[in-house]
């Protein structure tokens, strides 16, 4: 089988908070991407990580979305020399997975949405957790596994995934009360 | 969001075996498809479960294969009345998964292939786990997760998902020496 | 083997914090004892629970370590009939353990120390945790253990429990830079 | 505060049991004591290991024993220069932990206790676990954590520690129905 690539943008959000000991509190201080990955048992699979900001979403703006949207087409983007480009190789190309606070996930989605949406050839995925992935019972490693796993099954396009469902942007919407994501 | 419904069919394999503290052995006593279940955090999906059998794959003889064949049937077959049957409502049904030593699994698959190919309306996959789920660092929760979430996605058919990856049948294989699936 | 009985009083802190999923912030707000209790594995082992207050050990009061005083004097005093008191059978009382958060949890146990000194026929341990129980590679079950083991083989007197020590009052404090509790 | 030393010397056993996922069986075929040290926070604690044998306590045999006491021995004994060996420093050395198989941890206590009652000057202490540690929910971690914690209370003899009790030899004996050690 040829390997597949799948390139992790990882933004901040709750799915990364840490535990600081001194301070008492969670914050968004380092990545836990890689200690996610470690538990996940990916065959014929490589993950590009991009450690691209650390933010609570609720403090993103818009130069922080451009940034997203910049890195995204820098991945996604036609190569001048296909040979040269991994990504561009439909055997090889998986798409794009972006970890994102949940608060304004949806925002950054839409605005993905409106860039991207008749350039993609692969499936651009944004995820979060409900609960840092440093915590028992928590979501991240769940929606980090639908995200990878949904990478090789959707058709291009901006997708929010977590809680067993794949939602195409536009649209989807966090449903505060229930705490997860809804068609609107 | 109409609310989709899954059946699940477990028949036993490494990924349900428990150790008893008494023999000091693993073996397939009860089913953890509930512990497993617990864990998962899905939106808008209906599990149901089908306790079937409890047996190592390599146990699995003709009639067993013909009961998890029966199984299948009983569960995607067309319904005499429609409005009586949720899984033949397309907007609710999306599939059955079943939980299968790995080691017979892919003859399992290509059975069910050849009995049900031009008749299904719904995915058919088969996972099962490496490790069991009641071991640290086990697979199984993953592919779990994994087969869940490739229900509301792939199209009609009979797969194994394991390990990021959703293979058709016919064709799949265990490869014994990297202890996942692979395209023949 | 007699039945040992231990009682086990929470006061709050980081041991008992969880996460508010709305809030996205650790809190003291419900206890996480009874959690704990079902990890352990313990034998002729009678564990009593009193859910005194709920706080972050910073906001605790004269008041407040009264209270907790009151509560060890009503455990451990003496019974107007023996007979009816399992906590003066020197063969069934094995102490009694205190949850408080360690930023000022010496200063309760000096407190403690010199209102009980002479009376105690029982070990009184005070334990916490660096990290929540709720969170991952958490100190707190350790700890909890450690204080539970220790209720059973320390003589009477007021103790710090933790991180493999059995710490004496008077005299133990808080190292804030390694996270754990000193002699003085 | 001195650093405590404590030897643990590992003969495998059902603790140390992992999961081999070509054969799909438990067996003794590697040491996990160093997994199971990076999940305690130990302070002023330094912890020597020797790994003796991997063995299922039933396949132990006296030659096995006497290679157990022969080292238990060298761990304790008189140093010939004080100078020159940290464990006969009173104010360092804590004892020596022996991982053991249960079925036959108390044959093994009281070979020990026969061997070296008059002798010793640390406590000696034997543990094991009913689950394996590489399973969730397993005894191996908390059994560990009192032995270790445990070194650094008791008086010298021999011992064995679990599910909350030191039980001295002479007199333990396993309780196969409750599946923990009582006194007999």
């Amino acid at each position: 089988m040829p390997m597949r690539q799948i390139t992790l943008i990882s933004t901040g959000g709750t799915i990364e908070k840490t535990y600081d000991e001194h301070a008492g509190i969670l914050s968004n201080r380092s990545s836990v991407v890689q200690d996610m990955l470690r538990l996940l048992r990916l065959e014929d699979t490589q993950i590009n990580t991009l450690q691209l900001m650390q933010k609570d979403s609720l403090d993103l703006n818009d130069a922080d979305r451009q940034r997203i949207l910049d890195a995204v087409r820098l991945v996604v983007g036609p190569a001048t020399d296909p040979q040269d480009d991994p990504l561009t190789d439909p055997n090889s190309c998986r798409g794009v997975i972006i970890l994102h606070g949940t608060d304004t996930l949806c925002q950054t989605g839409e605005w993905l949405h409106q860039a991207l949406k008749d350039q993609l050839t692969v499936p651009v995925i944004l995820t979060g957790a409900m609960r840092p992935f440093e915590m028992k019972r928590s979501d991240a490693l769940q929606n980090l596994n639908e995200a990878i796993f949904a990478a090789g099954l959707l058709a291009p396009g901006i997708y929010v995934v977590a809680h067993g469902n794949a939602l195409p942007f536009p649209g989807p919407q966090k449903d505060r009360e229930r705490g997860t994501f809804v068609e609107s």
